[in-house]
């Protein structure tokens, strides 16, 4: 990457300016925003990407391009001004001038849109820089395998205070320094002032000794001098460890009302303020008008990076054949061919009548597919032994870039950010695993990646009172529900092996949101015999073992629960009342039926119980508001499994005596 | 504190192996527990807890007493056993032999009991460490008003590897550090170990630079020498910065197979090894056998605690009756005489028929509460100005220990442990506000208040597609559901100012478990006119205004969306519709009422119409299956709040149609 040396430093001054008034003058116009970012970040980000940054606007899903987070999510406006001006047609001047009206794409912080440069969705604080980690991890992952003349780019993000604060960023900049991410280069916003005001009100880390101590490469310059953050940017792409380049800001920089001060991170601005801007640097320029001189300057990068791209286009064209269609099936995010079959095997092999634990079924499910589907990354907090999901795969490395499975540490958080980073990237399909409870953790990375529509495969295990004597602190009872509420998601929780391979199946095939796969710590028996080619659980939930003549009961189970409900619909069927066994992996897939399958497998007016180990909560949809439902009504206790189920009266005989009294 | 002198080294090792054996013991009887803590930091608390610890286990709750938190609550049996034998009656010999038995005192991870010696749950990591800071913050703001006589104690909290690789642990560091909480001693217990392997396989930071670099002394010691453990912990209270004494450990020390081995975290130890321990380490009693020499050493501390307790009595019993009185309402957690009249003055206020955002009159509550209420302590996560909760207080900092209001710094995960810690700690009543999305980055802290049964006002604003243009990022659709699917936590949604003053009061009067009060971010027109004493919210829901004749139609509404519900209501009454409205603040609160009132309620037997601007998800047990829901059906956008509302269709207009669809 060369530097766009015809550009001096006061060519570099106008194109910050250009950024900071498309800003202020935006958020005037939406009458909301947060100008503090913008303002102050205009330089760094002219810096970056006028000298630095590898991209062709015109073809933004160039798979080699740079990688910029915008992490500070809330100065939305800095990314659309920058995006605009260096040639990103999607994000146009009538974008600018629609920034947070409803349907244009420009909202409030930036939503995930390759197409419009924007490589995630930000505004979370310090989830954003966790991303780019992931995005470094993919990078270094398809280097490895791809080659240089492929693979081999950079990953930036620009980060505020808050990320730097937020917990997540611990961990981002641990796992970072630990596997030697050389290419990542965080671009610190150093203005020292949050929305609550100086951040020497809640800051005594010198963030600079932070880095340091975590294996980073650590500069500090003028922030307002492009030349020198570019200088910084060519100084840490030559280290090989991690950058962190502290750029020393204003914010607010150039409105005299609210330049280095709390009011500039979010509060308001008018006409006057715009007005005093022009005043006080010097741009007589009306608003929304950006000099076509200062519009050439931005584009030389974008110029660039077209002859950069089409040389890469032409080592691709030079690669083998069977090279070449490998990654572009990856980059797509398409699934290898063969990896049906693989995942029948497995299917297959699961019917074979043994009793597996449920994240045990699933270890063996991935180690099923690790060889089919060669861009499969395994991962887990800490937690190898216990959720067996590293399986045949190498760990993944600061000296072995070609290691398949990440030992994250106890950073759950970082876990779920990374993948999603992994993800937008592109190029490889993310397995993440730890146990259920602990997904609080990460809870907001799932929802982020459900909002980005992205896809993601979150493996939660050890899921109910299942698993005895470590105690209520380590029983999920809420949880189930609170997966099952969120919008574009699909939670699959297996009762054998047969639906964990289904379920697999499903979320290897979704590219359009996150999967849960809940897997119990305790042995599953059985509950479907013998190999079916049909996916059922995709159906969502289905008769299992329908009843003996005309349905009196219907009994609805999920998990470790159905081998219950069928112990409970055998006694009442020896009774006489037939019964029906409905197994639901998956609430969500179930939605998405239709109303009279719905209907029939629920088994509206009959007598319906539900069987969870969890609470009620969300259940009165299947089973009705006079429905019996058998499971948690608090947290657990620690004990011995068994006794845990009779305690609390998960029993199938509990399920026989609800039917019978409601009959 | 004098350290116990007369003890020797030898006598310091004994008391140790006291530990070791019956953890192990307890253990492999228990056939189940990770043995890898209490071995390896048995010598670390007996340091601690001989030399230098203030305690009476007579007396576990003296309020001066020094708080330890066993963070890495995996070890439980660490904790169990030394609570054993410093002579806590709760935690007998029985309860050692029942480790992990259901009903036990002595659960697979350590559960709040102060009779028993437990000062908060702990096993999710880092949490432990974060609720430590809280006890400290507590401390100091109790010590600031009654003086070193009567409160002026530590906090020591044991920590793992695990604890300091959580995000969260860096937001504790960081926020005790910047208050330079100098009563606050971390024990590493460094024993380079966790459940993956070597910790060099995920951690490069230098955890005393990282310390020292956040503002702490920091020691490194032999953490199998109790003496040096001890001169450390002298050595730390000496200095004014919080402390972190690094303790060089081998984990599962003294069981050959497993020493400085990964499979001493978790893994499973039997009679042989324990046998194998017994020669290594020269111990030759039977298991659970204490020699008495051995216990009447560890009772040397809590004898000398007994007569410091004594003398701290005879000081409180010198205090002036007010002063005295004062002290001992708060550290039994009863509310102030007068605190109704002065929340019932807000209600009044909240009367006059303006219309204020949810948050904003949440903010009016607390300002009308803080001088009732003197034990009030606020505070958000640099969000200060859009959570109003600031109001009249100072803030607490490091050189002002009056202050009432914390600045967390961008740290919500930190936050909610912190006020769990203040809350078990005793003597204030802790509020944390901060925006409804981002109740995700603390939502663990939240579970464990419920399963601790600890009071917590959680005050979550910006509630919905209400915030308008921040976007989706920033609007909740879920988190209603997800929170109301928790056992023992109450979440209130009033929907004016009337049912956000009844909410607080409900919040205050609660001891056995949190509450959160969700608000919104836009103005909320009264829905209830004049001042009623009764709290109507309490019920949970309550017909707020009924139908004109019989009911032929039911609109149930949370929030914002019950002004929507009465316009409806105007409308389907001028078309001779006879509909009622029910606002239903909380839903936990309404399923403690009996069916009947439920049921007449709800108004089974009419249309119902849910209307709330989130998911469906739970509402069907209100509405039925076939009820109509007026809502969310995915995550919102970024536009302007009207908008908004109108592009998702909830609007009264929408709700007439639903009621008129369905008659």
């Amino acid at each position: 990457m060369t530097a766009t040396s015809q550009l001096t430093a006061e060519d570099l001054r106008q194109m910050g300016h250009a950024i900071r008034f498309l800003a202020m003058d935006a958020i005037v116009r939406a009458a909301d925003g947060h100008p503090g970012t913008p303002l102050g970040g205009a330089d760094i980000v002219t810096g970056l990407v006028s000298q630095q940054m590898k991209f062709d606007p015109k073809v933004p899903n160039w798979p080699d391009r740079d990688r910029f987070v915008h992490s500070a999510g809330h100065g939305s406006m800095l990314l659309y001004a920058m995006l605009h001006l260096a040639g990103y047609d999607k994000i146009d001047l009538e974008q600018v001038k629609s920034f947070r009206v409803l349907g244009s794409h420009t909202a409030g912080h930036p939503e995930f849109d390759i197409e419009a440069g924007i490589e995630t969705t930000t505004g979370p604080l310090g989830q954003g820089i966790t991303n780019a980690v992931g995005m470094a991890i993919a990078e270094q992952i398809l280097n490895a395998e791809f080659g240089d003349d492929i693979v081999d780019h950079h990953t930036y993000a620009y980060t505020g205070d808050g990320c730097l604060m937020e917990g997540i960023a611990a961990e981002a900049i641990a796992i970072a320094g630990h596997l030697k991410l050389g290419k990542l280069v965080y671009l610190w916003d150093d203005n020292r002032m949050t929305d609550d005001g100086p951040t020497d009100q809640a800051v005594t880390e010198d963030q600079c000794v932070r880095f340091e101590n975590n294996g980073w490469h650590v500069q500090s310059v003028d922030g307002h001098d492009a030349l020198a953050v570019a200088a910084a940017i060519e100084a840490a792409k030559a280290d090989p460890r991690p950058s962190m380049i502290a750029c020393r800001t204003f914010i607010g920089f150039g409105i005299p009302r609210i330049q280095n001060d709390r009011a500039a991170h979010g509060g308001k601005i008018f006409v006057e303020d715009t007005d005093a801007a022009r005043a006080n640097l010097n741009w007589p320029h009306p608003a929304f008008e950006i000099p076509q001189a200062i519009y050439d300057n931005w584009h030389l990068a974008g110029q660039r990076g077209a002859a950069e791209r089409q040389a890469w286009e032409a080592r691709l064209a030079a690669l083998p054949e069977a090279k070449r269609a490998e990654f572009n099936r990856r980059i797509a995010g398409d699934l290898p061919e063969g990896w049906e079959v693989a995942i029948h095997s497995v299917k297959q092999r699961m019917a074979d009548g043994e009793a597996r634990a449920g994240i045990r079924a699933s270890g063996e499910v991935l180690a099923g597919m690790a060889d089919a589907i060669p861009e499969l990354i395994s991962g887990a907090p800490d937690l190898e032994a216990a959720t067996q999901h590293k399986r045949q795969l190498a760990p993944f490395t600061a000296d072995d870039r070609s290691g398949r499975y990440i030992h994250y540490g106890v950073r759950e958080f970082a876990m779920g950010a990374i993948m999603n980073g992994m993800t937008t990237h592109g190029g490889v399909v993310s397995v993440g695993t730890t146990f259920l409870v602990f997904s609080d953790y990460m809870r907001h990375t799932l929802r982020m990646a459900a909002l980005m529509g992205i896809p993601g495969v979150f493996v939660f295990s050890h899921d109910s009172i299942g698993i005895g004597k470590n105690g209520p602190t380590h029983q999920p009872v809420e949880y189930l529900a609170s997966l099952r509420a969120y919008p574009n998601m699909v939670t699959l929780r297996p009762a054998d092996g047969t639906e964990m391979a289904e379920a697999w199946e499903i979320a290897l095939s979704r590219k359009n949101g996150p999967t849960n796969i809940i897997c119990s710590r305790q042995p599953l028996p059985p509950v479907r015999t013998g190999y079916e080619v049909e996916n059922r659980a995709a159906l969502g939930a289905y008769v299992l073992s329908d009843a003996s003549g005309p349905r009196k009961a219907t009994l609805l189970a999920t998990g470790s629960e159905v081998a219950i409900a069928l112990d409970a619909q055998k006694a009442l069927e020896d009774e006489g009342i037939a019964t029906a066994v409905v197994s639901m992996p998956s609430w969500e897939l179930f939605e998405q039926q239709d109303k009279a399958y719905r209907d029939s497998v629920v088994g509206r007016g009959t007598v319906r119980v539900g069987i969870e180990a969890a609470v009620r909560f969300g259940w009165d949809r299947y089973i009705g508001e006079d429905g019996a439902f058998i499971g948690m009504t608090g947290f657990g206790a620690s004990g011995a499994e068994t006794d845990l189920f009779k305690h609390f009266g998960i029993t199938a005989d509990a399920v026989v005596a609800a039917v019978k009294e409601r009959l």
